[in-house]
C-alpha cells in the first residue's frame, strides 16, 4: 500500500477481529445476530460533554468495506484461518443495521451514541475502524469547541497540518475542528475535500528569501493587494515588522485604494506585543487592520491572553488543536450488549468491581429530555421498543439514587438514536458539513446548559433510566453476580 | 476525496505554501535555488535524543507529487492565483535534491537531519508534507523506543489502532513503532503494508458472546490449539478467568498435545494480578504459559510494574504509544538557510532574542564523531564543501564555550547527510523496515552513550562546529544584528 494507491481501509483493523471472526465462523456463529454499543466513559479535559463526529466517514467505510484478493491472500499466509472462512471473506459485505446519534450531537459518558445490530462476524469486523474514526474526530471536534469558546467570538483557524499525526489526521482533523466551530483551516486537502474555507498568507521563509523585510512585504502586497496580511515577527515586531507594515499600508496599498488587512505575530509575548501593535496601527490610522496571532495556542493560553486585555482579532491554532495535546486520547469503546437467541435479543452485561465500568446492557434507545425552556435537563435510557410519553408526568429512575421518587413534568423528549444504515446501505440523507457545524452551534446556544459548558467543574449531565430499563438492568446484574457468587 | 479514492496527498499542504509559490512565480523567483533545513529544537519527554523516521514515505511523496486538473481548478476557484501560475502547476514535478540522515538515525536538537536544495517554489510546496510525515513518525518511533527500553527485553506489541488519530496514524504509527523497537502490531494494514508481525487473539466480546467463560475458552482453544492465548479478566481474573484457563490447558489442550501459550489481563492491578496469576499457573505446571498485559501502558507504568516485581512476559501498548500521549507533538521545523545569488549559495539566518532560536545558517553537513571505542561523543556542523580529516587532532568549536581550545583526538567522523533525491528522483536504495529497525538497535547498543538513553536527566549530546562553520555563522550574525542595530 502506498500513499498514492487507491486505499482500501477495510484492512485497518486489529488482527483479533479476524481471529475472532474465523473462530465464530468455525463455531457456526456467523448467522447469529448481536448488538454492540459504542460509548465513552469520561469527557476529555474535565469538560462537561463531547461532540460526536465521524459518522459520515463511518458510513462511507461501511458501504465500501470489502476484502480484495490480495487481502485474503495476506490472511491465508498467516496460516491460522480456515479455507472456508477465507472464501467467505472474498464476498464479504457488511449487512447489518447501524443506529446513531446525528453527527454533531452533544453527547455524554456511558450512553450509547451508536448501536450496531448485525450478524456476529459483520459486527466484529467493523469494530476497529468505527472506533478509530469516532475517537479521532470526536476528540478534535470537542477540543476545537473548547478553543472556540475561549476565543469568545474571534476568528479561529486551524493551522495544525504539520503537527498532525499524518495525512488524514490533518485532513479529517480539520473537518472535525470545523464541526467543533473553528472558522477555517490552512489545510488545502481539507478545504478541497470538505468545502472548509481555507486561509494562509506567508511564512518566515518569504521574508528571509527577500532578505529585506520591507521589500518582502512590498512584493507580497503587490501580488495580493486586496488581502494583504503581513507576518511581522521575522526580525523585530516593534522596531521593524510593524513600522514596515505601516509603510506598506501608506506607500503601496493606499495609493492603489486598498487597505492593509492584517498583521500576524507568531512569537514572543503575544499579550504585550498585540497591545503595542494595536496602538501603533491605530496611531497610523489603521484601525481596521486585524491582528492575527499564532504560536502554541489552546483554550488556556487564549483565555489568559484575553484576560490580559490582548488586542487580538484572530487566532491561528496549530499543534495543540490538531493533536488535542492536553488530552490526545478519546476513549470510545465498542461493547457487546445483546445476543439474539431464538429470535429474541437477550441482554449481556459486563460486570466490574468498578461500578462505573458496569455496562448498560441490552437493546436500548437514548432520549434527550427538554424542559419548557427547551433546555436539555437529562438524557434517559429506555428499552428499544419502549415508547416514552412525556405529555403527562413521567416517573424515571436516577440510577445513582434509585430510591428517590422522581418525575419529568412539562418536559418533551427526543429520541437520539436513528437508523442510518439498514442491511449495509444508508437509509438516511446525511447533512452537509456546514449543517453539522450549525447543529453543534445551535445545541450549545439554545439547548445545553451553560453550566455544562464552562471549563471549571462543569455540571454533570444526568443519565437517567425508565423504570422498565432500570428493572431489566438490575435483574440481569443480580443474575450475573449471583452466578459468580461475589 | 473519499477514503477509498486513489489518494493524491500532494494537496495536503498549508494554503500559504501556495500563496507564497504564486507570489514567487509573479516575482520571477521560480528559477532561484534555495536551501531549507529540517531540524527540531527539543527532545520529547525530556529525553536525550530522538529517532528520525518517515523518510521512505517522504521520498515516495516527492516522486509522485503532482496536481490534477481538479486540484488546479480548486486553486483557480479561490480567485487569488495567476493564470500563468495555475498552468505552471499542471505540469509541476519536484525537481530538487534532498539530503537526509538515513532513516532510523539517532538525532539531536538543532542539527539539520534533512536539507532540501531546490528551486524556490519546489522547496516551498513540499514543506507541510515533509514536516507532517517526519513529525508523526519520529514522534512515535521515539516514544516506542522509550517503552521498549522500559520493558527490558520483554515482548512489546502495538495495540493502538482504535485510539490513533485516524487511519494513517494507525498504520504509519505502527511502522514508526516498529522502527522504535516494538516487536509487533495488532494493526492488520500495518502488517500487510510493511511486513510487521501481527498478533491478536480475542476481545471481551468473544467471552460475552458465549456467555459461559469456560465454554468461550474451549471454543477458542479448539480453533487455535497451537496458539491459544486466553483473555482472563472478563468476569474475575483470580476466581474465574485463570481457573478456567488452567482447565482448558489440562482438559482441552494437553490431551491434543498442545500447551496453553498465554493468558492476557486487560484491567485491574497488573502488578498484583500478574504475580497471583504466575503462581497459579506455575502451581498447575504451566510454567511456560506467558502472561500478557495491556491497559493504558507506557514507559512509566511499565517501569513501575517491573519495579514491583510484576510477572509479565509481554506488553500490549495502545493509546499512550500510538498518540505519544505524554507529549503528542514533535516539533520539527523547515527553515530557509541559503539562497543562490549569482551562482553562489549565500547563507540566511533567523535572529531571535532567544539564543536557542537562532538558526544555523548556510549549506552544511553534519558529522558524527566517534571515539576509539566507537562511542558517539559529539555531532559537528561543517560547511557543506568542507572536508573534515580526523586522522590527526582536529580543533573544533564548542559554540556554548567558544573561548575554550578543544580538539578531537583519536576520533573518526561519519557524514550523516546523504543525497537521497537528485532532480526529483531517488538515487539511493532504501533499506527495508527490518534493516531500519536493526540500525536503530545497533546505534543504541553500540554507539550511543547509555547516559543519553536514561529517562532522568539524560546527558545532552554536544553539537559542535568546525572553525570554518563557526566563523561563517558569527560573521553573518554580526552583519545581521548590526543591520537592525539591536
Amino acid at each position: 500500500m502506498t500513499q498514492f494507491d487507491k486505499r482500501n481501509i477495510s484492512m485497518m483493523m486489529d488482527f483479533y477481529e479476524m481471529t475472532m471472526a474465523n473462530g465464530y465462523f468455525k463455531n457456526g456463529g456467523e448467522n447469529t445476530q448481536v448488538a454492540f454499543d459504542v460509548f465513552y466513559r469520561r469527557n476529555p479535559d474535565g469538560g462537561g460533554f463531547a461532540i460526536f463526529a465521524g459518522l459520515e466517514q463511518i458510513i462511507e467505510y461501511i458501504e465500501n468495506m470489502h476484502f480484495r484478493e490480495e487481502d485474503v491472500e495476506y490472511f491465508r499466509a498467516q496460516n491460522l484461518f480456515d479455507e472456508g472462512f477465507l472464501n467467505y471473506l472474498k464476498d464479504f459485505r457488511f449487512h447489518g443495521d447501524i443506529y446513531s446519534f446525528p453527527e454533531g450531537t452533544i453527547m455524554y459518558p456511558n450512553e450509547p451514541f451508536m448501536t450496531v445490530i448485525a450478524d456476529l462476524i459483520d459486527a466484529q469486523l467493523i469494530e476497529t475502524s468505527i472506533l478509530t474514526q469516532i475517537n479521532h474526530q470526536s476528540l478534535i471536534a470537542t477540543k476545537a469547541r473548547r478553543i472556540v469558546r475561549a476565543a469568545e467570538g474571534r476568528f479561529v483557524s486551524d493551522f495544525g497540518a504539520r503537527r498532525a499525526h499524518n495525512m488524514d489526521a490533518a485532513t479529517l482533523g480539520a473537518r472535525a475542528a470545523f464541526i467543533g466551530g473553528v472558522n477555517g483551516t490552512a489545510t488545502v486537502s481539507a478545504g478541497q475535500s470538505f468545502g472548509i474555507p481555507v486561509n494562509g498568507t506567508m511564512a518566515h521563509s518569504w521574508i528571509m528569501y527577500f532578505r529585506d523585510e520591507f521589500d518582502a512585504f512590498k512584493r507580497y502586497a503587490e501580488v495580493y493587494p486586496q488581502s494583504t496580511v503581513l507576518l511581522v515577527d521575522t526580525y523585530d515586531v516593534i522596531h521593524s515588522g510593524v513600522p514596515n507594515a505601516i509603510r506598506i499600508a501608506k506607500e503601496v496599498l493606499e495609493p492603489m485604494g486598498n487597505r492593509l488587512k492584517g498583521v500576524r505575530v507568531d512569537s514572543g509575548d503575544l499579550a504585550y506585543l498585540s497591545k503595542r501593535v494595536r496602538k501603533m496601527l491605530d496611531d497610523a490610522g489603521l484601525t481596521d487592520c486585524k491582528i492575527i496571532v499564532s504560536n502554541s495556542l489552546d483554550e488556556f493560553t487564549i483565555t489568559s491572553l484575553l484576560n490580559q486585555g490582548a488586542a487580538i482579532d484572530s487566532f491561528g491554532v496549530g499543534e495543540r488543536l490538531i493533536t488535542a495535546k492536553s488530552e490526545p486520547v478519546f476513549g470510545a469503546v465498542y461493547k457487546i450488549v445483546a445476543v439474539n437467541e431464538g429470535g429474541e435479543f437477550l441482554p449481556r452485561i459486563k460486570v466490574s468491581e468498578n461500578v462505573g465500568k458496569i455496562t448498560n446492557p441490552g437493546l436500548k434507545n437514548v432520549y434527550r429530555i427538554y424542559d419548557e425552556n427547551n433546555q436539555a435537563v437529562a438524557d434517559m435510557l429506555a428499552l428499544m421498543d419502549e415508547e416514552v410519553d412525556l405529555s403527562k408526568p413521567f416517573r424515571y429512575i436516577d440510577p445513582v439514587k434509585p430510591w428517590k421518587q422522581r418525575e419529568f413534568k412539562n418536559c418533551t423528549a427526543k429520541k437520539l438514536l436513528k437508523l442510518y444504515v439498514k442491511d449495509g446501505r444508508r437509509v438516511e440523507n446525511l447533512p452537509t458539513l456546514q449543517e453539522i457545524r450549525d447543529y453543534v452551534k445551535n445545541q450549545l446556544s439554545n439547548e445545553i446548559w451553560q453550566e455544562e459548558q464552562r471549563f471549571e467543574n462543569p455540571h454533570h449531565h444526568y443519565l437517567d433510566m425508565t423504570p422498565n430499563y432500570y428493572e431489566m438492568k438490575m435483574n440481569l446484574l443480580y443474575k450475573t453476580r449471583s452466578q459468580f457468587n461475589s
